[in-house]
């Protein structure tokens, strides 16, 4: 039964042996670069047309395109991820966490920010000392209610 | 021997008698949001004038602006963080992090978002279908070299 | 400076001097018998008008109320609970925890129940063959979007 | 020798193939939803003859009814689980566990909510604000007895 | 507040000076050697009434007593217990733990062993090759019902 | 090579396709019912002869017997085990630990139970009020000694 | 309440002021280094006898003595030691466990070596080529019967 | 290509047809039974002659003997071994490793013995009272200096 | 799909019959022993130019080549290593540690030495009481700056 | 009694009071920064002269300097570290631990880099594309030998 590993490893030699990028994927769903990348890894569904999109524009089998959109299992393997590119994002939680908390909370009350109702890009940003990264996070704000 | 955690209880004792907000505590320092409230709970160092302004707009003995200056030990204590409000930012880490990894090199070439040339802000912006909180990260672009 | 711990004790101790129940406390705040006694163990924030009403009524210092209002850091300590009471529960999620994934999502499609805008109930319930124990648990249905 | 793990993945193909819910898989079966998922899952064992209804249902091999009746090793691999979706219901047990012990033992005196004579429902609730899920669990009361 | 672990301090001073064995404690209390003693070393709850003749007959204040009635938050610290007369057991659970649950099954069906309906007892029996420790351990049998 | 886990999975095999219980296979052996079964599952070495009986017995090849004399690794492999009926055995571990420690030593002095010299039987035993399982563990005292 | 960890502070203290070394302190009481270090670390238990040797020896008050002859909880507390002088100890049960084990059973059968029947010495014997360090250990072998 | 742990294998697999122990492959080597058990089962590397010698002796392919003179990656699964003939070295370490410290560091001055310039033995002792294993350590005393 | 580790496969193969030198490897490429060593094992990227070199010096297929120019995720799978030889780096690390962070920043303000835009090199170096390693790592330091 | 944890905090006193930095302290005992840092911190005991020397440099307690001298118990508390400037150093362990043991083993055999008979140093070296930190560490090659 063809899982969602098999098909993002049959992405991954699509990729390889063609040199598509992501973003190339992402324009052949009609969608964002985040979420279409994350989909392909097996980190969200797509819906079932952006899905067939990709699943054509790629030359993969039409079962794949039904995995692409059934509902993952999200498994992250580690506690602490290893490798320093995502490391450094979990050290900016550990540092920063309870700073986004402080100011999530000074500015709406108790509660948090969603990660489900939740969007997301990344951008490189020339710049004369170096070029920055940009990763900018919108989730909707839920509120604690008392009942 | 005053300590940041010291320091860090005395700015909440003062936070909760007066009512004074991180964003008040910020412009007293006259620095963002973001970075004086991670340097008042003890994971970041302020320069000394900052911290001697803050020292002084919350009433504070001069030794804790010698503390709130010096270099932070920064240390967070749980692999997996159970406070809702940080969890879903790990979680954010763990669901993304292979997708974030892939579209920075696929930007970049194999290499990190620095998180020490770092700097963030958080923001909570109205919407018709309930308020977003928006995080924004900028760290620079360090590329793995051959040596 | 009075922690939520502080004043989880000065409850506790009331409740072991004077006898009193959850359900009497949380008839004091007039709010839910799991939301208060969640507030009253540091887990939940009450409003501030709740929170004056348990200090008077319990006879606790002026402070203690505004300590229940603030915003809790939700901390709980093991990975896996040791006290069977709580271990159950545990067990519960582990043993169903991807039945209850399946049949969310077959009811919803993919996306989650929220544990943020959520409210629970506990019941003794009556039976011929031994009382039982019924939790109801309801959280707003958050679905996945693409972006 | 065929494998609780290898019906599971059996019927998961046939619900992918015939676009089967569990809805369906369970009136086979003539019992409830949640049960019967967790079966075929692996975390429950089915009588006999509600596995060989579902075996003929779906089309699997007799054997497959003898996997489903035989009694299950209930392993679940990571002491915090990682899927969003099963996620929220560790942590409503993580901020919620002391709360459920408090009031289940005020309510009954010392002892648990059985997670062996137990059953449980999941609903999705209309309502304007947005849809709810509904979980409703009913577990024996065990007291402990002094002897 | 007089606590659990203050009980269990206060009882384990009055062994030292006077040498009273836990069988003397629990013939005061009129109950089993193993109960009460977890019950003083806080992982039970005793019924009132013993509770006040152990006070009684050890010289503990009155408190004492109304701590030793309060229901335990049974907490064990160590997921792998180090002291090696504990390992043991745990070594026994982890070597035979399969084993008893393949014969406790084949005996009763789908089920368990219910460590809440439960007693114990532990006997030294003299033994010409070397005298024996006997431990004896009754739980309920609980089976899973389908529903 | 033919490993213990092999056979293990032969005899269950057997079991499923014969409907032979662990009492037969014992039986068989004329040895005791858990002793037998835990070798079976590949954490205890059968004395050669007996493992020909279960071979016979069974219709497995003689190569299987000679895998049941060899001596095992016994490898349990999580710190806690999911399996409800399992985890019910570490719960007592954990929750009287101490009190088995505390009377096996006001009883026989500085030592503990032997793992190895020691044997346990399993039985379900009629009760109005509910069938019990009995289990019996029975293993050497062994003192420390000064040197 | 006098402890094992007062004890022991009590006894480095004495060491540290009056330079007395692990081997006086053994002869006072007669017994062997290994065995009476670790009585006085506190994961032992002295005779009566030869703990008040130790506190007159060493002017300590005469509870400590009661408090050496008490058996102690062995608890140690990281599953991985750090201080490298234990590490290595460590490390060569990690590489030579296995080894351990095969040539123990090969030359005594299905069995493990005692460590409560144990006893231990330490030496440290010249050597052209650097010094070495001797450690010997003896325990009881213990061995697996069937039953 | 062949593996350290396919070579292991393969001699296991000698060693249960025809009945050869460690001692004989270990006269066959011309090296202590210590070191070439450790060496088969992959935790050290044999000297090529040696290994060849083995080989033969076993008759293996020539590429066996390349592998065993390879240098091994010596990885040991569990932080905590569960074998209850491996866990008793480490319960040892654990209770007498302080012990250990004190007293090579009483003897030698701050520093350690090391688990690479080190040689060990193991024995079975006859004894009216039950046989003794005898393990013997010997490793170079290493001392740490100031620079 | 060919990945890192297969690659990494074919590289040790080929050295053991070619009895191939890292040196010899890293000749080809043109570049450092570290950086390809740690290129061919995984754990960094090569140019593809010398990836190319190295592949047709070894005589690998040319799909190699594209693997070892791939961006790796580098994982490494256990929090405390136990290599003998890869553990002492890890100890080196716990014992001098907070030195180095005391160092580092004593030197050059609050920041860190990069591990990304970093180089190291590794010689023995001949020395009459016993040869040495030494290792030179060079990190660009990069400084907090406050925002 | 005085602990080393003690005089670390002594020292960081006199170091903030007084604005004297590490390299003062390590010109005070006329040994090397890394060194006496380090031994400064608790990881490593100082000759007795140049204790003595610190003490009364920095206006320490007699006794302080006998604490100095003592042999460490080397503790770290986490298995990874959480402090960027620290878990950079444990980055490059992983990411380079199996680069470090090819090389190692490749220039010297099978065998290790001594981390007792060893040294480090940390310099800043000015850069124009930005200031680098480099650290050299020397450890004596110990080659594991057969026997």
């Amino acid at each position: 039964m063809m899982s969602k590993a098999d098909v993002t490893e049959m992405i991954m030699e699509k990729k390889r042996a063609g040199g598509t990028t992501w973003a190339e994927i992402a324009a052949m769903a009609g969608l964002g670069e985040v979420f279409v990348t994350s989909a392909c890894l097996g980190m969200n569904s797509l819906p079932r047309e952006a899905a067939s999109k990709i699943a054509t524009g790629l030359g993969l089998p039409q079962e794949a395109a039904v995995v692409l959109a059934e509902f993952p299992k999200k498994t992250f393997e580690q506690a602490v991820p290893t490798d320093p590119c995502i490391y450094r994002f979990y050290e900016i939680v550990g540092v920063y966490g309870e700073t986004l908390k402080e100011l999530i909370q000074e500015k709406g009350g108790d509660g948090i920010m969603s990660a489900i109702d939740f969007d997301m890009s990344v951008e490189k940003v020339p710049n004369a000392n170096g070029d920055r990264i940009e990763v900018r996070m919108s989730g909707k704000f839920l509120p604690y209610k008392s009942w």
